[in-house]
């Protein structure tokens, strides 16, 4: 992407429009599903329809409030009656159809600035790294209540009742909104990275993985485990499998997670933190088992830069917020992955 | 699967290409959240990537599967390849970003028709009915479960267990998938059409307002019902509440939506089935409180033409199925709304 961040969280441009429902709540601590954020010069405006005019009014901040059910066509005003003649957008946050309704007669010139909101999201402030500790504590205190359900009830359930159950430990039945659906899979399911649940059910000494993640204050947690569901198992990263083979893999992708966790530092390239777990799990043989990369930005987006790619040439840099998830999965036989939040927190990688 | 195959309704175009999930599976039988859908004169292509490689070729129907990771290049080829002059897009579906991937150096016309797929899939076939009566069907019984978990569990329960609670009895504990967040609001909060789960508990006689629905083979279910929560309570229509102007409000709601029902005649225009709602709604003096239109469409998607509103000029026709469902809401007192899925049947409004 060749963009290189400041530590300054200041707006680039002088004047944009957002789209995207996290994006216009970083600029403005509000959101719902039907808004507009406009930035034109000095002026900061929030426009939103009737349902949610008590909200937005409490709770946006640095921005006029405009209730308006035509959100587009009110955009479109206000950018002709501000005379500003170049306005800059993401063109992944607008549909064709939508994008066309803003711009309609206007001579503004739109210009596209592909993940604007992403750039100026990637290096968290201090208030964000404390949402987004409390959300990580949140989401492994989850796995610790999910295992001690999974030893009471979970045992000779299927698939979709386990995750039905991780629903309900991680959102505290309902407290939390959840960073995505849960992922739960026993044995040869784990080897499908997005399988959907099935009826298979968990057997005693199955091998299970997890990967789940709650929302704090919008910002997302995200961790994986992968057990061997004994009578008394546990989500933490010490685990004993029956079959060796699964063992002689977990502990390469254990020792690939390790490494990159204790080894990476500030100013580094995001492909060579990437190295810190690919080159362990080639030495060892699983190369063509890691089917995917090392990590990703968590933020307000469950997905978000950096990632921590082969092909990434971005430098890693402090208040940045990411997966380490190396991981190992055998066709018809089954997966391993292990993952953690991190921050770069003086010019290292500091554990979730 | 396979039940589309058949549609009443031929599809218009000769060339097109779609993006959205649903609308691909309308045309063959199977999807996921990364395809595109390509209809090149007789051809027809499902391109999607290497983690739906093995679900797409056993349940894709009448399209040839490519796999390609870059979606939006592999079907340029094939445009290209086809050498055919004007294709067909729906310009919500595409993103400025992705259009412009898959447009590149192309020299076809691309065509915008807005809600394309949605008007196809406006008259169902008889194995969608079929599915849809099942999903309505399944929604009804969940309600009824929730009804005995409320009198079991529910009482001095806040908004977001009882959410909880429905999302368990709706998805029959990760069963099936939801057609949306249920909504569960209690007495003033049912005022609020969009208001998201509080703390607020439910207490004995208390107004209950529940907006839910489940998918079945991919059909959507939708229904509301607002109940007095006695200590027997059920969601059937016939509700007795202390308070008299709740009761008041409640039988004119009751009314508008018996009213629609069993008037409504297929030739009829959408604001002609509106207005039997809001006719009734209007003469009890409770216009203004009516802050929404009568119903929707519903079908793969939750919200699908037909709409029924006051300004739709379009006809309703045997095999269309969507909601009828008015509401009144008095802000900072309560919300009553009765909502159920009609088909048209043979000129009558069939309730699912």
């Amino acid at each position: 992407m060749g963009v290189h961040l400041t530590h300054t969280k200041k707006v680039e441009f002088m004047n944009y429009i957002i789209k995207d429902e996290n994006a216009i709540y970083y600029e403005c601590a509000y959101s719902c599903d039907n808004a507009l954020f406009l930035k034109l010069g000095s002026e900061s405006f929030f426009i939103t329809d009737s349902r949610y005019t008590v909200e937005a009014e409490e709770f946006v901040q640095g921005a006029t409030v405009i209730i308006d059910g035509d959100l587009h066509g009110q955009a479109n005003k206000l950018i002709k009656f501000s005379k500003i003649k170049k306005i800059h957008y993401d063109p992944k946050e607008w549909t064709l159809f939508h994008f066309e309704k803003l711009r309609e007669d206007l001579k503004t010139k739109f210009k596209e600035s592909p993940d604007f909101s992403h750039k100026k999201r990637m290096v968290k402030s201090s208030e964000e790294l404390l949402l987004l500790r409390k959300a990580a504590k949140l989401g492994a205190k989850a796995f610790d209540d999910f295992a001690d359900l999974i030893q009471r009830h979970g045992f000779k359930q299927d698939e979709q009742m386990l995750t039905f159950m991780a629903k309900a430990m991680l959102s505290k039945k309902g407290k939390y909104e959840l960073s995505f659906d849960p992922i739960v899979a026993v044995n040869d399911n784990a080897a499908k990275p997005h399988a959907l649940p099935t009826d298979k059910c968990l057997k005693k000494n199955d091998l299970l993985l997890v990967d789940a993640g709650l929302k704090y204050k919008r910002y997302c947690s995200d961790r994986t485990r992968t057990v061997s569901a004994s009578k008394k198992f546990n989500f933490s990263t010490e685990q004993c499998f029956k079959k060796k083979k699964m063992q002689k893999a977990y502990d390469v992708v254990l020792k690939a997670h390790d490494n990159a966790i204790s080894k990476a530092r500030s100013g580094m390239k995001a492909n060579k933190i990437d190295a810190l777990t690919r080159d362990i799990i080639e030495k060892a043989g699983y190369g063509k088992y890691y089917v995917h990369s090392t990590g990703h930005g968590v933020g307000l987006d469950i997905h978000e830069m950096p990632y921590i790619a082969a092909k990434s040439e971005m430098h890693v840099e402090d208040g940045m917020v990411y997966t380490i998830e190396p991981g190992i999965y055998i066709p018809g036989e089954f997966g391993i992955r292990i993952e953690d939040m991190v921050a770069m927190v003086d010019g290292r990688a500091e554990l979730l």
